[in-house]
């Protein structure tokens, strides 16, 4: 399904901006007096959404917008997640006319310095050493060098791209694995197609899914894509934890197939504390926090305000989602929502 | 001092190699028939060294060879040493007319890629992480971007600049510093001079010593040095331990004048197991392995070998050491060795 215009603001009174958070946190004071902010948490968020003209997903892990929303009649034109993923909002908004946004750009540099250090990480083997640390323990070892090394990073768009660069700058050789293959791509060469993958996984010593999560690609790491891995490799999940089996992954962990993994998103998140996750030998595990360098809030706060004064203007929106697919094309249609003085 | 011409294998029988190691490790067979290879450790160098053309110092860590150099008459007109770092040589061997060459070159890109694992690592708070981790915590929390920080590479040789450009490949910007302002260099532009190290280090984000360990670099990290740093800078060591005041450096963490640091190398190795350093809040040990990657020790010897063939072809030997200055410099004068058939 191909973007759609949603309706602009055109009416006397200032739209009405909604924001799905507990507590009003984004700086949105630059929107004083051009948009009529109001806040709602999951429990009031059905009772509001008929009367916004558009809303803000500031609390991006909630499901509340897919259960809430409105079978028809009034509803927001336009949703804005503060999110590059938007599985959360699907497939209940992909049935309606709502034009969807996302956050496309904010994540992309920090997700790709966070795989790098990652990658290091692993290949210095930094964990083992901080735990010799702890035992007081002077041990020597022999660690892998990432220049020459080769990577597979699944998810072609703006945070695979970047951390594909800057794996390139480390020296390690990228095959960037996108939905279709793509040819003459100034950066990477060929693009992979998604197909492609099983032909891809056996060379690859560093796999990296930053792939959006559609029915496509859940549970696209499983038994078998382990088990077409590298002896050794490592896997390292950003994107969202359904991309994986994970008992598939802790199986090729324990047997001793991979050589380890660091799972920044996982199937349950927060990870209760009682999770036999935390423990399983050679794998990583971090709070979802690999984009959320200091100043994000201020950069998605800023993104949303861009996006509301074109909306205001008239112009077409930044970042529109392809509903269908899951995620912004790199030639999406130009949506230019034109919400009307009142509810839709 | 600069090199001059060591002693070349001119006579009949093949040269005496002479390898310092308590076993007989570094895989020397394409000496076979060429060179007389025989193995001392600590207590037995002294007796052998008289004996022998050239000496290869394979186990780095001693300090046999400073302690046990004969004060005159026979003694090996070459010393090759596998490691970056001379100074368990000096002064005693720079007094005498001995050639000495030196690693250079084997362990500049693993050491960038430690230094840059190091600094990634640091920005995103990857210890507490894995620390949270053991507490089975998930703590979501900001970090910092890398690109657009300033670090300062103190130490202009192959290796400190194998960090800055690996650095500048993540975005940083890199002031290296040597001993002399140098301009117009390819890569870094103006190679700062150590004397204005003082003005770099209240601007740099991460401080990284990878300089040769000198009578004018011993003890260059104090407490004056650390007072001048960047409130909350990172430090990082992989040049030699006595490079640090290591009581000004955990004074410096534990005021929270300095955000953390990282020792790869230590005034006692092995860092003792009741050494108070392994519990300092900040400080991440590890055991003197940033540049020891798989297959090190192989290219240490053929870098040896490769070495022994230029000397008895009576060609010019890499990476002469000058023994006054303690490093190899840009511009070596060529040294010659011409061992002769017998005790020289």
């Amino acid at each position: 399904m191909t973007p759609t215009d949603p309706p602009r603001p055109t009416g006397a009174r200032p739209p009405r901006v909604l924001v799905l958070d507990d507590s009003p946190r984004p700086d949105l004071t630059a929107l004083s007096g051009r948009a009529e902010v109001a806040y709602a948490d999951a429990s009031s968020l059905a009772a509001r959404l008929p009367t916004a003209d558009a809303l803000l997903v500031w609390d991006f892990t909630s499901d509340a917008v897919r259960h809430s929303w409105p079978g028809g009649g009034g509803r927001p034109g336009w949703v804005h997640t503060a999110s590059a993923g938007v599985d959360r909002l699907l497939p209940e908004l992909a049935a309606s006319d709502v034009v969807i946004t996302n956050a496309r750009g904010v994540f992309d540099q920090p997700i790709a310095e966070y795989v790098s250090g990652l990658v290091l990480a692993m290949a210095k083997d930094f964990h083992r050493t901080w735990e010799f640390q702890r035992e007081h323990a002077w041990r020597h070892r022999e660690t892998k060098r990432v220049a020459g090394t080769r990577a597979a990073v699944i998810g072609s768009g703006p945070i695979g791209r970047a951390i594909g660069r800057t794996l390139m700058a480390l020296g390690v050789a990228v095959e960037l694995v996108g939905r279709r293959e793509r040819t003459g791509d100034p950066e990477f060469g060929t693009v992979r197609a998604a197909d492609d993958l099983d032909s891809l996984l056996p060379s690859a010593d560093w796999v990296v899914c930053a792939a959006p999560l559609t029915p496509a690609t859940e549970g696209l790491f499983d038994a078998a894509a382990f088990g077409r891995m590298k002896p050794g490799a490592h896997f390292v999940n950003i994107g969202r934890g359904r991309h994986v089996v994970t008992a598939d992954l802790v199986a090729a962990l324990e047997s001793g197939r991979l050589g380890g993994a660091a799972l920044d998103v996982l199937e349950e998140e927060p990870l209760p504390g009682d999770s036999p996750l935390w423990r399983v030998p050679g794998l990583l595990i971090s709070p979802h926090m690999s984009g959320d360098t200091i100043g994000w809030r201020d950069d998605l706060a800023r993104q949303f305000v861009e996006n509301f004064d074109r909306w205001v203007a008239g112009e077409p929106l930044l970042n529109v989602v392809d509903k269908h697919l899951g995620y912004v094309t790199d030639t999406p249609s130009p949506a230019t929502p034109t919400p009307a003085g009142g509810p839709q």
